[in-house]
Order: structure tokens, then C-alpha cells, then sequence
């Protein structure tokens, strides 16, 4: 099985998500640490990370090979993302070259740019990511672009599948979770659509005015029809948690304010009982699982009880990271790929 | 032999120093560049670094292995390090996340965070570091807290092995040198207590309010008598100075004024006289060495003639950090760990 | 073939630089991924960079070594560079230490440290680096100082090798380029010497009041007559371009007010029609290129509609970088070096 582009789970069929999470399982059981020997991960981050910086490095790392890290917070020459522009002010060098550059000593090449959140459209088409695209001419991986996030949907999934989450008529419940910031649509959209490919009753439990777009909406709903899942949304909290298998909780932008900072932070600012807690679960399955990609601010989004309670899942989920990745990358430039 | 964690050098026995230190030389004289094959170093720093950060990252390669690097100058999400916080603020993500989430990465963890400076009893008790120590279930290396840097202590212990410094009878200087700053007693507490255990005649030399806390000092007397060495105190500089083996220079905080800047550096600014110079050497044994474990100030510590001439052995010292460090690592995770 | 320095394509011979060649084809073409296993560079930025940061670790990584990267951007402890000060200020490190510590641990070292340009007397001699390199005893790489750049010119030439550029004959243009600000001596003085030393007929294009040096001239005139190449100087753009295989465009300061920054900003504001685009080539070689060391400030040293034409290949001269390195780490502490 190789891999050539790894931007999307959407873009994979269920028996290529199987493989690589048996590939993952194998490696994470099972040591290769000469796999990738000699081999070189590029990754490029524009927008700030902890396990994506932590975990792609470690994976290189386990099977044999290495990775170099570009991030404008370097001392490197300033980076301009702008086309068509006369490059005389404080930029030195645009990301036409260094995307090329950077790749050209890479085996693969990882990147990082989240949305810029002033036009939905872009930010719904992937635009600056999908631009960036264009000038790879190595195996590309997704580290979260305005929309997509493509790892952690494979790293929740396994956690789940390792938890003994139910697929078929699993119950996952999609919470937005309150924030100070309005924060991107990637990991909703990602996790939305990831539950529902993998077969589970997915719920979308957001205040007005953060319903997430209808394009999102529907094109999981296509992949619960493909896989005998169900996707629906709703305001009503107390509603969606019943039964709740897993609570997955996020935060994210108004999509009725989307680009609007201030109307955005007048409408987010009444929701902060939207904070998991113990009293969330109280309807759920009794074992139900709180979930979060991280970073997660304590007592804003979820509690620190709930955190440092049994239910939570987010350490596993994050080192799940690590093994899923070791997975894209044996496919995409290890042995037989 | 195998090593879970590595805090503090006090929590060894001499025997497993001796052989960490006879796995040091080997490992300097006979390469194995396949030892750690596979295996991931995480190197947390909190707090500024030069030596640790490239030794530990040096060691790591020189053992076929690798390591990765978190520090709050990175384009990272802001770590927050306050308990029970409501994390509305700027930074988003909290170390009891953070430490788990690297820690689930790798196959050790080390650590670096500098003394508060602002409690005597919180830093004597490592306070800080020992709540981090809770999160983390893999094996552990301090790279120095409030009070501990068994790393240097391993380096310098090996730095006196190699020139030939006696251990039982070896006349050992602390002297405390001159400084703009206040500096955590980190390196004073560990370097007295290493010297002590290492069964030399230990004396601290330091201004009056500048005297190392009695904690610390008993704890020192205590290994000395176990040694068959000996710790004594004396704000003498002249008198201590006198037969000395080994000058080991190092600034820090007063003990007096701890935590209160004002007073501190009222009563450190009359004492610019404590820089080491030429005339230090007058009275003691002829081939003294000058220690010091880096960085120094230049003109401020120590003078650029004795740091530049042949009794100052200080990149030995640095460069003993590596071979030391190799050794902890390859004990802890290393073949037959 | 063993090389304990890389500091100036001129100090090798020209069968030197033709064994570093063959042996960076050889590589590319055959990886040999344990050539290094167990070996260490060591990266001292005192500059920005991108090139040169990404495509060390990357020909490390490929030849199964690994690297650490040292920059005064990451949260180290300052550093001072100033010989005999007293260090009260901010900087609690000294490059006396910090340099010979970082060596410590490496099989090898680059340094990059651009040009103060305050003197160009100090400029030309190289003064900053020459200090340093007093400092090292492992084989030291140069990874752009005041006045040269090896691993671009090795690159450079490996790069006109593969595009069939003819050596004896071939017509090698070195224009300025427009920029805001006044860069360094280091390209230009290398690619000419590189240039010369490859056999071309070399011609300098520069506008009045940014001729190079007559030292670097000198120089590369003796090269010439050993190559059987051939160096002249001209202000006429138009005139020099005539037949032009290659175009190396580059920005440099003005020589006539060398470290005047308002003369030089005044004398440059004039030249902003020193942008290469495609008239540049109505009079050249029909296949003739564009070479730039990169990073290049679009649509001020060169024009999109160049830099995304069939005639850039600052792309290959960038990834060159990474080939021509390996060659130079293989030859200083590879098998039988």
C-alpha cells in the first residue's frame, strides 16, 4: 500500500483508513527502527504546535530516520505568503521558494497553516493550503490546514477502535465547547467527518450562530450513508448527551459571524456554562469518554476535574498521534512504497 | 544496572556513580552508534540553555538514537504552570497536559526548570519539579531544578577522575563569585554535595548573607561523613583559599535576603572584589584548577586571564557532560535497561 | 580524500573541488545511509538562515548522522561576542566558551556569521570568523562569513555541471540586483571566485559606486589565469549581458560608501530598474539562465515572470546545496576521512 498525499481522511476508502490503522497497531507492538533509514520528514509550520511538532519528530525518529523543522518564529528570512506582490518590505523570502527549497531536501514534506478566518469561502475550499500544494513535488502531509486535519481524525479513530468504541451505532456526541477565541473549523470538521466514516450515530450539539456550514454538514452525511452511520445536528445541549458514548468537545468560530471578531465575541461571550463537566454526563452511557485534540484550557473548555478524571481519553489520543503518523509515513516513503 | 530516574546524585549509591562513571569512560573510548537505536530523548526546557541542549541532543546521536526539543521560545501554544487556574488568559495549554502528552513520545523525559527564586522553601524542596515528576511515566532526567543538577555533578565528578584529583584528601573550594544577578542555588547545593560524596575536604567560601542554607549543608556533612571526606563553611575567602586543589566558582542568590531582589542586590553590589583573578592561586596547591560550570562572566565570575590560561578546565567539564549523560541514558533505556 | 577544513573554495585545488563533485553525484545517486552513524555536526547560527539550516540536517540525516543547531534565537543565555569586555550586561555568555563547548560535542562545526559591514577592511579579511575558527579543533565548515560561501559556490558549480554549462568558455554574468537594504560582500566575492576558478569568462555588471573590491578582483583574476578563465569588470549592463550563458544575479552593498548606510540607501534608490526580467535576455544566449543563491525578494532582485520561467534554477542550485555538503561531511568525517 503506498501513499502519496495525506490532506484528507475524506480522500481515503474505508479498506485504505483500515490499513493504516493496522499498519499503526504493528508499529506501535512491534519496532522497525531501521524502516526509514536515511530517510528526511520536512515539516513546515506557519501556525504553532506542541504534539504535532512533538510527534512527527518522534515518529522519524522510531523508524530510523530523521526530520528538520522550519517555523517563522526561527531566525530564518521572514516569510512572504502573498502572490504577486513587490517583496520590499520587511519579508526576504516568499514561501514560493521556501516550500521548493524545503522539499527538495525531503523525502516527504509535512505542513501547518491554519485558517485565517476572514472568508469562510477560502477557508472551506482549503485555499492557501491547496495554493501551497501546487509547489510540492514530494509525498505531503496535512499537519492541520484551514480545514482539514487529517491526523488527528486518524488518531482518534484508533483510540476509539482501541477503547472498544463501538463503530456501527456508536453514539458521538460533537460538542462546541467555549473558548475566548474564535478558534478554526479544521478539527470540527475533521472529527465530524471521521465519526461518521467510521459507521457511528454522530450528533452536533453547538449554540446558535456556531452550527457548523451546511457543506461540512453534508458531505458527512454522504459518508454516514456509505458506512451505515447517521449524522444530525441541534442547539439542544441537554438533548444531544443522552446516551453519549463519547463527548468530543471543541471550540470554534461563529459560522453566523464567521470573519466578524467582534459580533463573534458578543455571541460567545453568554455561552461559557458551555464548559464540560461532571454534570454533562449525568444522561451519557455511564462509561462515556470525553475526547479533545488539545490544547485544552482548564476551567474554560472543560474542567479539571473532568480532566483529571477517568473519563478523560486526551493523553491517549495525542500519543495516538505519534503512532498514526509512523503509519502515513511507512506508507508514503518506507519500505515497498 | 538499570535507572529509573536520575534527580538527584544523593539518590545514588557510590557504586552506582562508579558505574556510571566507568560506563561514561567506555562509552568515550569505544563508540556504539546503534545503542539507542530507535529511541526518543524528550528534552522539555523551561527554563535557558547551551551545554544541556546540545549535550543531550549530541548524546543521544552519538548513541544512534534521538531527541526532540519543547521550549517556550517555540512557536508553541503558552504553557501555563499554575494549578486550579481558569486558563482565560494567553496561554493555552497547561504543563498537566503537556508533560504526558511529550512524555507519551519518547522513551525518557528531561526536564529544565530554573528556581522561582521566590520561596527558600519551595526551591530547597524542589517543589516545582516534583509536581512535574507526578506526571511522567517514563524515566526521568533532571537537567536542573531549584536545587538539583545531578548532570553537571556527574560531569564534574568525572572532569576531577580524569585530571587525576584526589578523591579522599582532595581539597575542594566552593567559592561563591560575583554576579549583577541573583542566581538560584541549584549548582552550589549539587556541587557541595558532590564533592562530599565524592570523599574530598569540602570548603564553601562565600560573603556573610550569602551563606549556603543549613539544609543543604547538613545534607553534605552527612554524605562527608559517609565518604570520609568533610564539609566546613567560612566566609574567610583568604583562609580557604589556602592549599586548595580545586577552586569551583559559582554565583548565587543571598541566602539572607532570598527572594527580596532590592536587598540582594544592595547587599551583592559591594562585593565585585569576588571575581577569581591570578592572586586567588597565591596560597593554593601549585597546579589548582579553576571549575566552573558554565556560562561565566567573563570579568564579572572570573577574569579573562585565568579562563583563558591552563588552570581552568571548564569546556572539560562541559564536555563531560556529554559522556555522562550518555551513560545515564544508555543505563535507563539503553540494551538491558 | 580528507578535508579538515571548508572555509574558501579557493584554498582547495581544483582536483579537490572535482573529488568533492563526483563524490556529491555519487552520493545522490547512490544513498549510503550509515556513512556517518554516530556522528555529530554541530550547527552555530550567528545568522538568519534557510538553506543552510534545512539541507545540514537533511545531509546529515541522509548519511545517518544527525545534528543540533545552536542560534541566538532560541532561548540560550545571550551571547557576547566582544573580546576583553567586562560582562555586566545582558549577555551572560561568552563565544570564547560558547564555541569551543559546542565543538566539544561534534565531530564537526559550521558557523555562519555574516558580515558587520562597519569596515570593510575587517570585511575582506574575515576577521569575525578567523577568530572563531582559532577556537575550533574539529573540522570547521563555513557556512557564510563576511566574505565567503563554499557550500553555495560548491553548489553553484555542481549546478552548472549538470545543466551542461560549459567550464573553458562558457560566459558566466555577475549583475547587482536591486534591493531595499545594503547585504553583504560574501556571495558575489565567491560566485566570482567560483566562477574563475571553473574556467569561465566571468564578467561583474554593477551600476557605479558597487564595483567589488579590488582585492576580490585581484583574486579572482589569478584564478582565472590558472583556469584558463578569464575576469572583467563593467558598469554597462546592457554590454556585459551580450551572449550571456548564465545571468547570477545578487544584491551587495555599495563599496564606494561601504558601511554608510545613508549613502548607500541614497545611491541605491536610484537603481531600482536593476530588477532582472525578461528584456535582460533579449541579447543573451537563447538558453540562457538565471542563477540566484536565494532568498530572492520578488519583483525587486527579479521579476516573477523569471523566477517561475524556464530559465530559473534556483531551485537545483538550492537542493545542490544539500549534495555538495554531503560530499564535504563524507570527506571530513566520513569512512576513511
Amino acid at each position: 500500500m503506498s501513499l502519496k498525499e495525506f490532506n484528507d481522511l475524506a480522500e481515503l476508502d474505508p479498506a485504505a483508513v483500515e490499513s493504516l490503522l493496522k499498519l499503526a497497531r504493528r508499529l506501535q507492538d512491534r519496532p522497525e527502527p531501521q524502516a526509514l533509514a536515511g530517510k528526511v520528514l520536512a515539516l513546515l509550520f506557519l501556525s504553532p504546535s506542541l504534539r504535532t511538532l512533538s510527534s512527527f519528530q518522534a515518529a522519524m525518529l522510531r523508524l530510523g530516520g530523521g526530520s528538520f523543522v522550519i517555523s517563522p518564529d526561527m531566525s530564518i528570512h521572514g516569510l512572504e505568503t502573498r502572490s504577486g506582490i513587490v517583496m520590499d518590505g520587511a519579508a526576504a523570502e516568499h514561501l514560493r521558494e521556501a516550500v521548493p527549497v524545503i522539499s527538495s531536501y525531503a523525502d516527504a514534506l509535512g505542513i501547518r497553516a491554519f485558517a485565517n478566518r476572514s472568508s469562510l469561502e477560502d477557508d472551506l475550499s482549503d485555499r492557501e493550503y491547496k495554493a501551497m500544494r501546487e509547489l510540492v513535488t514530494v509525498p505531503l502531509i496535512n499537519m492541520e490546514s484551514a480545514i482539514q486535519h487529517p491526523c488527528q481524525s486518524l488518531a482518534d479513530w484508533k483510540t476509539m477502535d482501541d477503547l472498544g468504541i463501538p463503530r456501527q451505532g456508536g453514539k458521538f456526541v460533537l460538542s462546541w465547547a467555549w473558548h475566548p477565541r474564535a478558534l478554526p473549523l479544521a478539527v470540527p470538521s475533521a472529527t465530524l467527518h471521521m465519526a461518521a466514516m467510521r459507521g457511528m450515530d454522530v450528533t452536533v450539539a453547538a449554540p446558535e450562530g456556531f452550527e457548523l456550514p451546511e457543506p461540512i454538514m453534508a458531505r458527512a452525511r454522504a459518508a454516514a450513508e456509505h458506512s451505515g452511520g447517521s449524522v444530525r445536528a441541534t442547539n439542544d445541549r441537554a438533548e444531544a448527551l443522552e446516551g453519549a458514548q463519547v463527548i468530543y468537545a471543541k471550540e470554534w468560530s461563529s459560522t453566523r459571524h464567521y470573519g466578524d471578531r467582534l459580533a463573534d465575541a458578543e455571541l460567545r461571550e453568554q455561552l461559557q456554562d458551555w464548559c464540560v463537566d461532571d454534570p454533562w454526563f449525568g444522561t451519557t452511557a455511564p462509561d462515556c469518554r470525553l475526547m479533545h485534540c488539545l490544547p485544552v484550557r482548564r476551567g474554560v473548555a472543560v474542567t479539571d476535574r473532568v480532566l483529571d478524571g477517568p473519563r478523560s481519553v486526551v493523553i491517549q489520543e495525542a500519543q495516538n498521534r505519534m503512532w498514526g503518523q509512523m503509519a502515513v509515513l511507512y506508507q508514503m516513503i518506507g519500505p515497498g512504497a
